[in-house]
């Protein structure tokens, strides 16, 4: 059995491995067009910023290795022209010498992944213009940033790998300006969620834009980036970042059924629509779990598991790849964001009617020194289905992502996030930790215990209708309060429930949101007509200052 | 409906703060018979470190406070001495003055917790012998080593929160000795991890006794403590912390079913065998979700979940308390340590047939900056559910013992494992997370495509029929090496087969395990009967070194 693979990074090269662990005797060969296989393409923003110091670490394995270690020959430099499925042959590009030839197979994986998306604007081609997928983009820009001596970097895009980048750069000196068309960096997450990371941009010295697109790109002093909104901005250098486009054109050529953005259709076993095509990574649609909609997910994990399931299906086992529910994560300074599962505007998209609910909670226990605080959402239906989860935070947002990245992949509801026994010591969590407490109050929400509003319709609300209470004690107020709020600290509330109109919906916010939730009990139980603000204060804060 | 709660931390102002939210009418009085309530028990041997500096942290609420926000009465330094089941009435003795009177209920929850076990031995009732379980024991042990100007400490057991005071004097600047009764520290993992921590404990210049229990103490220099063994250690001061036992004799007396090892028995309502009484906390016996068995687990975060069903179920809501699992998490100085579920002990003791896997993974990408080991078990069963987890590291170990956690709660197996979508980006894990691999591991070993075999199997093996491979390369035989193995370096393997001799099962073995699977692979395929050692000479040598 002959199997070549198309592509020898994150799926290629794992695809290769697994096959070779399962079929000794297999003749595995990977066709690769760039210069290495293997490389840590996640790691490339870490070497330009200089976190990663030795180039050499970003190269996980030489095909000299493969070849010693798993007998797999990886073919550098050689490019997959076209594939012929009738006669089951590869037509390949020796690039180092322009010899062309071709390579038959009896099973053929693709796993091209990504190429990042250029805008088809004016100047995208000057010199000090960059995109980053390889180890040569990397060095090119490492080279730029040397030798010129740049001080000043437009990064167009602001997603994962677009802060990735921003925060590299000005780690290096080099400062930053992000252009981001949308209102919001980050789209897997909300707005108030994203709002968070804004501010800490902004206080980290990273010039933001929102809003606002490229319009061009021109050679003066020495580039001028024009934005949409028509404000120009000097810069040494740009760097795209606006999101990448599977590499499919090959899946194409031979006429493999394409789907969404053009990415290739492959079914649960991951074959294509010709049976002895697999195909994986960046460059195929997948079902999202939650959802049931197929999608595109360019992210590692997703491709070296699908690459482990196609070894396998290769080698003569029946496996199955489930699909993804979307989980991803980023550093963004002293920053944690990270998400699984579907956001708000995804759910709205679908028509999927959902609850929220936002707390702010610590990593570890409060008494405990180094405790700091993380922004936490959870989406759920009606039902108490788990959609999705955000955390914004500096510590152990990691850690609260993976648990509700397991739940949802074991179908558990807000009620068993309730339940969970986590591990508990002071230095780690909480007797009840962060995902205990937001399933607390997720079930509060559905038992009909308590309802929310969120902080987008504050400054929406009818004022002869609905009065403010602020339960935060008078010394907290200093901070900002909602205007014309009441102030009834909680421990009073008891003692002052006269002073509160019965005739009006009685809107209640503390800082975080849980003195709020005791003082809508209190206030339910009364006889009033309460809601508490999602988020507290905190929250509304984020998104207004 | 008025509803008594004697203990006022963990359990029991927990119970009261939640049955205040449900019922804001309810009358809620709280018996402490101790001078606090809502302290931070879990804290305190981090305050004797100065980890903690600020004792009033420890106090997480004031009784004045619980009246204020919850309108709760708490009363300290009042001791519940009986109970009178027929007549639902409590018998107090207000130990401030010596009063003795009587409270009705209508609900009466125990929430009594745990005394430290003193063993029956000459000498604990010496001075500088200790307990540690409230802010007044950790007020002794404090005042007692800053008085004395104490350097020397001998800790009695190895349990948790042993180790958690032999760490925090030893960071005081007092030479901790730890004797401990079993072979190892830290009973809910097994020996092969437990190593890890006794080398740790040894680098931090703890000294630790083990296999040695205590047999007397004596006023001598200033204390002499007699082992078993009949060793002498002289010390300043003893602290005993050889485990708890549940604070029972209240519901003994009032007739009460009591279980294992004294425990109140509670349904799943948490109800005791009087309907009107419920108990929580260190005090009940409770189902192990795994084992199906009864069992105590004197933990905070179990404790603190009943309460909060306890309070719904007296507030007229249907609430069950589906068991425990024993997820457990300690911090050994640098070291973390954590579990979850059952172990091979208890596996063996339940008869329940199992397979473990080891392996010794980073918490995050190698290539940046920062990465640690972890040495990480799974157990399960042949079929593959998850029985449990063990984890000893320094980074990331409280993620993957939550994931695991997770993932038993919801009743998973090791092929989840495999599948499951962790967020991923270079500071945080690996595309294929530890979790993921562990899985891999483990449907590996289940789909019969590796055996492996435990460290305790290799001094034991017949040479006359049994072969050891090592498979790593020259460089690292230094460390050392299972005596008369046989070395080819994993990339040279195929080309020397012929110098492995068929006759023979060969045990193959590398650093961690994992090229020790690639050569199982590669040899099981070319006809070779051949296991892996489990974990790798890594393993091996922590226990054997
Ligand atoms: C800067 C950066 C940071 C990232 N950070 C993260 C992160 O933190 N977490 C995360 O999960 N993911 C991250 N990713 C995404 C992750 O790298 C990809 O999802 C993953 O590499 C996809 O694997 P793949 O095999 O589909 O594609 P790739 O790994 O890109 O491999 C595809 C290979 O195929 C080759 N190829 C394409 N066409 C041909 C052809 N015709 N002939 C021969 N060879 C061909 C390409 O040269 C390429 O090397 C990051 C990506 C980048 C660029
Ligand atoms: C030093 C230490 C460290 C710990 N660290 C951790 C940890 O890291 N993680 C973890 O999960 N758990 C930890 N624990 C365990 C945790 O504190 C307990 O599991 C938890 O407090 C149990 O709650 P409880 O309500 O059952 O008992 P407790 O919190 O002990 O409360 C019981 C209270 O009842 C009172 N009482 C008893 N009898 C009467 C009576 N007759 N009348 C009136 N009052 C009475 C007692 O005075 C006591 O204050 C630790 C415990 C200690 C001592
Ligand atoms: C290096 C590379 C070729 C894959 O190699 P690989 O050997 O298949 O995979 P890993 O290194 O992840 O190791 C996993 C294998 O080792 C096994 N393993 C890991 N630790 C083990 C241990 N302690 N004992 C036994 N087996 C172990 C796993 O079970 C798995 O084998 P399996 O798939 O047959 O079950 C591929 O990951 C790669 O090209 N990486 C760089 C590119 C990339 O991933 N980029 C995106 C992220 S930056
Ligand atoms: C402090 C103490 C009295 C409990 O107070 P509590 O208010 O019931 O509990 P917590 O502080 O954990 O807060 C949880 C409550 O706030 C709610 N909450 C938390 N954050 C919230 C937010 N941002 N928005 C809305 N509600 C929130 C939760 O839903 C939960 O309420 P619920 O049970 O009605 O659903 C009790 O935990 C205690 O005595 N602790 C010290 C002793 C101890 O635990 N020792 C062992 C560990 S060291």
């Amino acid at each position: 059995m002959k199997t070549v693979i198309i592509g020898g990074v994150a799926g290629g090269a794992s695809t290769a491995t697994r096959l070779r662990r399962m079929d000794e005797k297999a003749e595995i060969i990977i066709l690769e067009r760039g210069d290495f296989i293997s490389f840590a393409n996640c790691g490339l923003p870490y070497h330009i910023g200089g976190v990663i110091q030795e180039r050499e670490k970003l190269l996980v394995i030489s095909p000299e290795k493969l070849k010693n270690t798993f007998n797999i020959e990886a073919r550098v430099k050689h490019e997959a022209l076209s594939i012929d499925t009738k006669k089951k042959t590869v037509n390949v590009r020796d690039l180092s010498n322009g010899r062309e030839y071709t390579e038959s197979y009896d099973k053929l994986v693709l796993s091209p992944g990504a190429t990042p998306i250029i805008p088809p604007i004016p100047g995208v081609d000057l010199p000090g213009v960059f995109t980053l997928r390889s180890i040569p983009d990397m060095d090119r820009i490492n080279d730029f940033v040397t030798e010129k001596q740049a001080t000043r970097a437009v990064v167009i895009g602001g997603g994962f790998i677009g802060l990735e980048i921003a925060e590299n750069l000005q780690d290096r000196g080099v400062q930053v300006t992000i252009i981001e068309m949308l209102d919001q960096v980050m789209a897997p997450i909300d707005y108030e969620m994203a709002a968070m990371v804004h501010q800490h941009l902004d206080f980290k010295h990273v010039r933001l834009a929102l809003s606002d697109g490229l319009k061009a790109i021109d050679a003066d002093s020495p580039l001028n980036v024009t934005l949409q909104s028509g404000r120009v901005v000097g810069t040494d250098m740009v760097i795209l970042s606006v999101g990448v486009r599977p590499e499919t054109s090959l899946a194409k050529d031979a006429g493999l059924e394409l789907g969404l953005r053009g990415t290739i259709v492959v079914n649960d076993h991951l074959q294509t629509s010709d049976k002895d095509i697999y195909a994986i990574g960046d460059a195929v649609q997948i079902k999202n779990i939650i959802s049931g909609k197929e999608v595109n997910l360019p992210l590692a994990g997703p491709a070296s598991k699908q690459a482990r399931i196609v070894a396998d299906n290769i080698a003569g086992r029946d496996m199955a790849f489930k699909g993804v529910q979307g989980t991803s994560i980023v550093k963004v300074f002293d920053l944690t964001v990270a998400s699984t599962g579907l956001n708000s505007k995804q759910l709205a998209d679908l028509g999927l009617p959902f609850k929220d609910v936002i707390i702010h909670a610590s990593n570890h226990a409060g008494y405990y020194p180094g405790a700091s605080p993380m922004a936490f959402k959870l989406l759920f239906s009606p039902e108490g289905k788990i959609y999705g989860a955000q955390l914004v935070g500096v510590e152990g947002v990691d850690k609260r992502v993976d648990v509700i990245a397991t739940a949802i992949r074991a179908g558990m509801t807000v009620y068993d996030l309730e339940e969970l026994e986590l591990a508990y010591a002071p230095p780690y969590g909480s007797a009840r930790d962060a995902v205990n407490i937001i399933g607390f109050l997720a079930g509060n929400v559905l038992r009909g215990d308590l309802e929310t509003i969120d902080w987008n319709m504050v400054d929406k609300m009818d004022r002869e209708k609905n009065v403010f209470l602020d339960v935060r004690d008078p010394e907290e107020l200093a901070i900002g309060m909602i205007d014309g709020a009441l102030n009834i600290p909680l421990g009073e509330l008891r003692q002052r429930l006269n002073e509160i109109p019965h005739s009006k919906r009685v809107v209640v916010y503390c800082q975080v949101g849980q003195r709020g939730y005791f003082a809508t009990r209190i206030l339910k139980q009364n006889g009033f007509d309460v809601v508490n603000l999602n988020g507290g204060f905190k929250t509304y804060s984020h998104v207004t200052c």
